[in-house]
């Protein structure tokens, strides 16, 4: 077999076989194949496409190109929940509790902040004491006990990916539907749940920009997943404006716990119980409705919060903070930031307010950066709310006064205001099953 | 400017700027861009295409990485004639020293064979003692004292084109007609000419098998060497058929010497008549009608022949060869090959033939393969020709008689025998100026 008959086939619009696709991801790992034979395919793939087939065969391959976990000794059904990645979205940080609660496991492995989309293990970090790293046996012990255990990716999951996603990004070949979703199945896929849930984000927040991308992105991930014996649903919801008011790592760990507590912004507390309400589901626990409402029970009577507060304990966190949010490391200066003119905020560039944060200092501009943990951006006013001329529209916080002048200028000119109030949008548009 | 938004812009189908192309040239040139980035911007071209504006810059660039020839010294209107490559193709060898017996100068830089094509450098290496190289002084006064001097290309021609032309190579993205287009007359414009005929092959035996992708590429040449200031037209030959019946270096040569004595196959006469008719019009001398005749005449009353031999003579050959040709070396053996059956040759895999010559000894698989001088076919019978079974269609020969076996099986495979009569193809479709 010849990497070059590879790329020629593919560039003739021909389906490549089982043995072709795995001949390719093998060069890729072992690093036989150089890197401008990969990046051509990666093009004729771009022009191209993969049929349903091929990009299960290349998500298998990639997916077991590395290390897997091995979760067989975890005590029953273990969900996850998967997010393409948007701004404010600390939704783990709820479902997982919600779910765990309702005797769920969850077995999460979570990645870090890059761009303008945070990450959950930085979140989790802004947490004094809170230990993302954990043996396997510590790791599946605290499931098996609690039913929650959250650590960052430190197994070498799909090294092929970490190829591929490099060369893809320096040669304008990433936005490639079945190249995505191998990408992002191939890693999900080297973790051994039994049941996965999709979050995958539409709109400015998101990198799928468009409604019709993200259904078909969320169609074709939900077929691979079945494909490899997973039980499946995929969840498109809105990230043309940020999830929830708070920005930033320690901020977003603060509306998780008010969230757990029942005093959440009502659009993260939807998506959370929508979210929690199809991971119990697939596991087995009744109808989507019965399992929101036990969802909204489980925040109601604080057993989530409790769950939630038995996770942080267990991984060195310190549990005080979840009782008092307060003592949450803030930064040293914050800023309001006004509104020019009177009228209603309408739909914004959401990405832009992820990037405000991340001039804060919230986020990683390269993987090598480190995060300030109370640095970032609470939403006074967002998409749909009226304001008048000199209204405070969001708080800005930084340990550095000199950031906000630049955060601020992003964000405001993000911010459309315009006189008539826009149509409301939905917060989930569709379920993919 | 950065190679990623340049891949991205032709990528979306966006014409690339003249500072664009030029900066991806230069990248090419110097080494800064990497080679994975030049593959997936090919494949992007292939996919994508070129606007002539934009392969006219992409040649331009070609031609300007590097060396070029100064043919100022040179006295009078100087023409070149460039072949896409073929089987048998020895016109070089004739129309040269046709067009140069009429007063018109031939400051020819040709190339080695590679592949099933053959190389007229090569070929003219079969002479005892013909020098091929020579230094710009002694090239550009045989040009102003013979009128015709033909050597190697020893310089640093075109550096960007060799480069690409390397990575399209294991890319598969060679069939793309500007980067065709750029890679042939960046070279051909990097020496100094002010007319020049293409010879375009279109067939079994040529890169181009189909005859619109040769017209479309000759089109695209003829425009590119207008909007450098040149004299262009391009003859689309037949290549479905070997050129003659000598394939292979002292056998070609063979030929054109018995060509230029005015016995040689009538279909090489034709071709090398008509491109040495378009050749001498574009420079001036004429209708092309009255140059292919003035061409004949040059046949037949010995001065080409002459001009041949002067030139031989110059660069250190053996011009008594050029007197009795029998004295070329001959290879040790031969061989007859024989037809299965009775009938018509129908349309042969003229590549084939090529790759049978190759096999016997007469070219290279790689850039350091040694060729055998007197190794090749010599057809004895050819595409519409009658044949009985057990008749002689053509004569093998080698060195190691251990290769005939092999370049016979491809040479049978190759050539189709029928009943009917196969209709006849004419040997040149048409003339793009």
């Amino acid at each position: 077999m010849r990497i070059y008959d590879i790329i020629k086939k593919k560039r003739d619009g021909q389906e490549l076989s089982t043995e072709e696709i795995r001949f390719f991801v093998a060069g890729v790992t072992d690093g036989s194949i150089p890197d401008y034979q990969i990046s051509a395919l990666c093009m004729a793939i771009y022009f191209r496409g993969m049929s349903v087939r091929e990009t299960c065969d290349l998500t298998f391959a990639v997916r077991d190109s590395g290390e897997k976990v091995n979760f067989s000794a975890v005590n029953g059904i273990r969900v996850d929940k998967h997010s393409t990645g948007g701004v404010g979205d600390k939704t783990s940080l709820v479902v997982a509790p919600v779910v765990a609660s309702l005797g769920v496991k969850v077995a999460k492995m979570s990645g870090r902040g890059l761009g303008h989309t945070g990450g959950t293990v930085d979140k989790l970090e802004a947490i004094t004491g809170f230990r993302t790293t954990l043996s396997d046996e510590d790791f599946i012990r605290q499931v098996n006990d609690i039913g929650f255990a959250i650590v960052g990716q430190s197994k070498q999951f799909a090294p092929a990916d970490k190829k591929l996603y490099a060369l893809r990004d320096v040669t304008a070949t990433v936005d490639s539907m079945p190249l995505i979703a191998a990408s992002i199945m191939g890693k999900k896929l080297a973790a051994d749940d039994d049941c996965i849930v999709l979050d995958v984000k539409t709109g400015s927040g998101s990198f799928m920009k468009s409604l019709d991308d993200s259904k078909a992105l969320a169609r074709l991930m939900v077929d691979i997943g079945k494909n490899a014996g997973k039980k499946m649903v995929a969840l498109i919801t809105n990230m043309d404006r940020p999830l929830g008011s708070a920005i930033g790592n320690s901020l977003e760990v603060i509306e998780a716990i008010e969230t757990l507590n029942g005093r959440g912004p009502a659009d993260f507390t939807e998506v959370c119980l929508t979210l929690a309400g199809y991971m119990l589901s697939l596991a087995g626990k009744g109808s989507v409705e019965e399992c929101r409402q036990a969802a909204k029970r489980a925040i109601g009577d604080g057993s989530a919060l409790k769950k939630f507060r038995e996770t942080v304990a267990a991984q060195g966190g310190d549990a005080g903070l979840i009782d008092d949010p307060s003592k949450f490391v803030r930064a040293k200066y914050s800023h309001a930031v006004k509104s020019g003119r009177s009228g209603y905020i309408c739909k914004s560039d959401t990405e832009a307010y992820g990037l405000a944060s991340l001039i804060l200092g919230a986020g990683r501009n390269t993987a090598e950066d480190t995060i300030d943990y109370g640095a970032g951006i609470l939403l006074k006013r967002k998409t749909g709310d009226r304001v008048k001329e000199g209204e405070e529209i969001a708080t800005l916080f930084a340990d550095d006064r000199s950031l906000f002048a630049e955060a601020e200028k992003k964000l405001l000119s993000a911010t459309r205001i315009q006189e008539k109030k826009p149509q409301d949008e939905p917060l989930v548009y569709c379920v993919i099953e």
